[in-house]
C-alpha cells in the first residue's frame, strides 16, 4: 500500500510522534510506502511531498513542531481539494490519506472522504475539545507548561503581595484552564463555559488578604467572558497606530482587578509557549497509539473515521461526529474544581 | 462530620494532593472536621493523629511524599485493626475513614469496612495495576521520570556505541515499562506479562548495528522474566558478605547481553527516583479529583468503595473488586507497542 | 553569638537556600543563635522576628520564595533604621545582621553599617548586575526559565510562520536577555546597553524569510530602547480607564514589527515566571556558599562587606562598591553573541 | 580559511552547541569554510568528513550528543595522526583544526600541535576537572540531573525510612558529587579527594534517626574511596559468569551501610543519564562562547592553546598546561560544604 500523511493547523506537541508512528507501523509492520505532504493540504494540492522511510523519522519522537510543516488554507482551496479528491488519490497513487489536524482539518477530511478519498483522520488540538475522544495529544503538554508557570508564579506573587492573572489557551473550551488551575492550585478559575462575576473574584481575593494570605492567582481561559454588566471595561487598549490591542481577557481582567482592589494585578499571557516544544510522555504515547491505529484502520479499509481514546482503548469515531459538537467542560467538573467562578 | 485520613504503603507522587483535596472539600465545602493519622494504620492503632485544617495543607499540592507519613505494617496488626474497627471509629469519633494506599492498604480497608468501619478508599500505585480504575495517580510521574532518563540515555548511548538496559518499576504489571518505553522510543521492551526471549533481543540489537545504528536501548520492567532456558544466567551476584545481590533483571540482562553481543551493555536501575518528588500536572489533577470524590462519597454514605477513573469520570468501585484482580498489560497493547519482546 | 537575618526586595530563587545555609553554618557549625526578621527591614523596625533553628529550615533548600517574607520599604523608614542602628542591634541582642537583598537593600545595609550596626550583606538579584560579583544567585534560574520558553516558542513559531518577541527581565542590564537569547538561539537580541535599530531587526527577519526560514525569535530585555527615531511608536496603549498600559518594549516592538513586516508578530512577556519557583542547582550552590561565607565573615568580624563570587572563589567585597556601579553587558560580550542588535 | 572540527571522547551536553557556534562564527562571521570529521580522530585519519554550513547546524543547539559522532581511539593511531600532522592538514586543505574533547583529546591535540598542525582546542568534560578553566560545559547539566534525582529521592527515602546512596560521576575529581550533594542537600558527600570513614557515615545516619529524621541521602562520587581499613568489604560481587561486577563504590557502600545499620540502604547509580540529553542554558552559553573564541583564535593565529573560562572572560590557555594537572576539589570547598566525609 501507499499511504499519504499530512499535518495541518496550529502547532501541537505530538505531531511528529504521530508521523513517526504511522511510518513505523506502515513501513516496518506492513511493508507499505508512506509519503508526507508538506504544509498540510497545500502540499496535497500543489504536489509538494516526499517519501518517508524509517530514517526520515529517526529522532523526531521527542521533538516539537512537525517535520512536514503545516499551513492554514483558505476554505476555497479546501473545496478545490474536495472536488478533486479522487483525482488527487490517483495522482499520487495513494491508497489512503491520514490527515492529522484540528476541527478545520477534520472538516476538510470529511469533505475529502465524502468525495471518495479513502481517509483516516487523527484528531489534534491542545484544547482537548473534540467530543468523540476522551483526550487529545498536546493537551497534557499544554497543561504541564501552564502548571509549571503557575507553580513559579505562586512563590513570587506571595513575595510581592500581588494578584496574578494567568491567561491560558482555550477559546471555546476551558480544559487547559480547568486542569492547570487545579494542578497549580489557582485560587480562581474562569472558563468560556460559564460567565464569571468579577465581583465574586474581587471578594475572593479580599477574603484571602483578610485571612493573611498575601497573594492570589487567577487562571483564566482566553475564551472566558465576564457576566453581562460585571465588568464595565469591555475593550482593549488603543495602540499608537490606532488599532485596538490587548483586548484579551487576561489583560482586561488584570486591569479591572487592579482598579477594584487597589492592589497590583499582573497579567501573564502564556500564549504560544503552551503549544510548542517537546511533548510530555503522556502525549507521546497517545500520539504514537493514534498513528498506529490509523494505519491499522487503513489496512482494514475502515475509512471516514478518526482515531479516538475511550477509557484505555483506541477506537474509531466517525469524522462526521467529530466536528458537530464541541466537548466543553461540564457543570460537574466545574463544581468539583471548587475555584471556578 | 469528622473524617479520618491516612496514607499507607510506598511513596507515590500525588499523596499530598489527595490529602489537600480531602481537607479542602470537607472543611471548606462541608464544614467537616478532618484528622490525619500518622504513619498509616499505625497511627490509627496507636492513636497518633493531628487535626488537619486549611493551613495544614497549604503549599503541599506540588510536593512529593506525604505530610502524614506512611509505614508498612505487619499483617497481624492489620487484623487487630479490623477486629477493633468499630471501637476505633468510636475512639476517634470519626464518621468515616479515607485510607489512601495500594493493594495491601485496600485489602486492609476492605477488612475494616467489613468489620463495620465506614470506609472510602483511594487507590494509590505508581504501577497503574489496579483493575477497577483506568489510571492511578503517581503512574504518570513515574513514566515521565523514566522517559526523561531514556531521552538522555539515547544520545549518550549513541556516542558510546552501547547497549543500555533501563530497569523501571513494575513487579507484576508492565505499564511503566510499556509507556516509558513507547514515549522514549526504546528499541526493546520487556514486561512481566510476557516472558521474553533473550535471543530475540540479541538479534534485534545485532540488526540495528548491522543497519549502521550505533546503539540500542532496552526498557525492562523489574518483574520481567526471560523465557525458560532463554537466559542461562538466572542468579544475582554474590556479595562480599555472601549474600546474593544484584539479581534484578536489569543487571542480569545487561550482563547477559554484554556476554552474547561482545559489546558493552550498561544497566541503569532507576529505582526510587521514579516514586518521589513533585507530581506531574496529570497526577495532581487525578489525585485532587479522587480526594474530592472520596469526601462526597462519605457524605452520601457510600461506603465500602473506592474512587476510580472511568474514561473522564470519577466513579466508585467496590473495594472487594479492587484487590481481586491485577490489571496487567493486555496482548493488544503489547502488539501496538511493536517493540515488546 | 546571635545573628539576625532578613530578606528584602523582589523574589529571587535561592533566598531560602541562603537562609538555610546561614542557619546550618551558624547553629551547627558555631553553636550560634539565629533570628529571622519578617518582611525585610520592616520586621527589624517593628520587632517581628522568630528564632530559626535547624528544623525551621528543613526542606526549604529547593523551594522558591522566602520563608521570612519580603517587603519593599519607604526610604524614610530605612533612614529611621539607620539612625537607630546601634539601638536596634542592642534591642535584639544581635552581634551581626545578615541582610539578603538587591541594590536597595545593600544601600540600606551600608547605611546601617556606617551607623554602627555590624552587617554582612548577601547580594541578590536575578538581573546579575552587581559589579563586585561575577554572578548572583537567581540569575541562572531566570535564564533557564526564559530559555525553556524560547525553546518551546521556536517550534511553534516555525509552524505558524510568525515573529515572536520574548520580553525578559533586565531593566538596566541585559544579562538575562543576552544569555537566554544565546542559549535559546534567538535570532535577535536587544539590550538596555545598546539602542537598537528597528530597521536592522526588520531586515534580519526579512532575510530569514527570504532564505526560506519561516520564523524569527527576538529576545528583548525589558530595559532595551530603540535608537532615536528608529521606532516612531514610543507609547503604550490607552486602556479603558484612560491609563497608558502595555508600554513595555516587548509589546511595542511586536506591534512595530507586525506593522512593518506585514506578518504576525506576537509578544510573549515572561514577567514574574522568571523570578519564582525552585532554583536551579547552580543557584542553590551559589546561594548556599554565600550564606556559609556570610556567617564566617561575622565570626571573623569582617563587617561592612558582602559576599561575592570571583572566579571559583567566594570573597568579601565592600558594600560601598556594590552599589556605586552597575555591572552591564560589555561590548565584547555583545560582539560575541552575534545576534545583538 | 578552511577549518576542520571534530568531537572526541565520551558524550557531553554542549558538544553540538560548540559545533554550531564554530560554524556560525566561521561561516557567517568570517566567510570561512568548515568541515566536520566524523567519529573524532578516526575521521581525520580515515578521511571521513563532511562540509558544515549553516543549515547543517540548524536546530542542534539544544540537542544532546554530537552530530559528528565520537569514538575513542587507540593510542597507536593517535601517534599515527601526530606523525602525519602536517600531511593531514595538507590533505584536507585545512588552515586549522578545532578538536573538542577531554583530557585524552587535548593530549592528542597537543601532540598534533607540536607536530606542526595549527590546533585550537576546546575542553570538554562533565567532570569539571581541567585545571586551566573555571568550568567546563556539560558539568552544569550533569549536576542538574543528579540534583533532580536527589530531590526526588529525598521524599521517597523519607516515606520508606531508608538510606539512599546516590553514585554520581567523577573518577578523579568530585565536583559533580560536591555540587549536586550541596544543591540536593545530601546528608553525606564522599569525594575522590578525601578518603572517607564509613564509621563516620554510620554515626551521622544513626544520629539523624535518633533525632527523629527518618532517612538519609549519601551522594558519592564514583571515584571515592573509603579510608584504609574503614570498609572491610572491598570487592564487587561475582556474577554467574565468574566475573567481578558491581564493584562500584555506590553499590559497595550501600551494602556496607545496610550491613552496619541494620536498615535498608539502596544504591542509585545514575550513570550515563548524567551525560546525555539537552544541555542546561548555562552549558549552552559556555559551549557557544568556547566555539566563538576558538574561531577567533584561529583567525589570530593563536595556536597550541585551548579556550578557557576565567571569571567571566574566555581566555586562551596552553594545551600543555591543560593536561598536566587535574583540578580537584580543594580542602576549603569540602570544608564549606559541611557534609563531606
Amino acid at each position: 500500500m501507499r499511504i499519504g500523511v499530512l499535518t495541518a493547523g496550529g502547532d501541537c506537541p505530538g505531531l511528529n510522534a504521530v508521523i513517526r508512528s504511522v511510518v513505523h507501523r506502515a513501513v516496518v509492520g506492513h511493508g507499505d510506502e508512506v509519503i508526507g505532504f508538506e504544509d498540510g493540504f497545500k502540499g496535497l494540492l500543489d504536489g509538494h511531498f516526499r517519501p518517508l522511510d524509517i530514517n526520515a523519522v529517526s529522532g523526531i519522537l521527542a521533538r516539537g513542531g512537525t517535520i512536514l510543516g503545516s499551513a492554514r488554507m483558505e476554505r476555497a482551496r479546501l473545496h478545490e481539494a474536495a472536488e478533486n479528491a479522487q483525482e488527487l488519490a490517483t495522482r499520487y497513487g495513494i491508497d489512503a490519506l491520514i490527515p492529522i489536524g484540528g476541527e478545520g482539518t477534520l472538516t476538510a477530511s470529511r469533505m475529502l472522504s465524502d468525495a471518495g478519498m479513502p481517509v483516516v483522520g487523527v484528531p489534534k488540538t491542545i484544547d482537548n475539545d473534540i467530543s468523540s475522544t476522551d483526550r487529545t495529544f498536546g493537551f497534557d503538554t499544554a497543561v504541564m507548561v501552564a502548571t509549571e508557570a503557575i507553580d513559579r508564579l505562586k512563590t513570587t506573587a506571595e513575595s510581592h503581595q500581588r494578584v496574578m492573572v494567568v491567561e491560558v489557551m482555550g477559546r471555546h473550551a476551558g480544559w487547559i484552564a480547568l486542569e492547570s488551575g487545579m494542578a497549580g492550585g489557582a485560587h480562581g478559575i474562569c472558563l468560556p463555559e460559564r460567565r464569571f462575576e468579577v465581583d465574586a473574584l474581587v471578594k475572593m481575593v479580599e477574603e484571602r488578604f483578610a485571612r493573611g494570605k498575601k497573594f492570589a492567582v487567577v487562571c483564566v481561559a482566553e475564551g472566558a467572558h465576564p457576566a453581562e454588566g460585571s465588568m464595565p471595561y469591555e475593550k482593549g487598549a488603543i495602540d499608537a497606530y490606532g488599532h485596538e490591542r490587548f483586548a484579551g481577557i487576561g489583560n482586561r481582567l488584570a486591569i479591572e482587578l487592579e482598579h477594584r482592589l487597589g492592589k497590583e494585578a499582573r497579567p501573564v499571557i502564556l500564549g504560544h509557549v503552551q503549544r510548542g516544544g517537546t511533548p510530555t510522555a503522556y502525549d507521546r504515547v497517545l500520539a504514537t497509539r493514534f498513528g498506529w491505529h490509523a494505519v491499522e484502520a487503513v489496512h482494514r479499509g475502515d475509512f471516514g473515521n478518526m482515531t479516538a481514546l475511550r477509557g484505555t482503548d483506541i477506537v474509531m469515531a466517525p469524522l462526521a461526529h467529530a466536528v458537530t459538537e464541541l466537548k466543553t467542560v461540564p457543570e460537574n467538573r466545574m463544581y468539583e474544581a471548587e475555584s471556578v467562578f
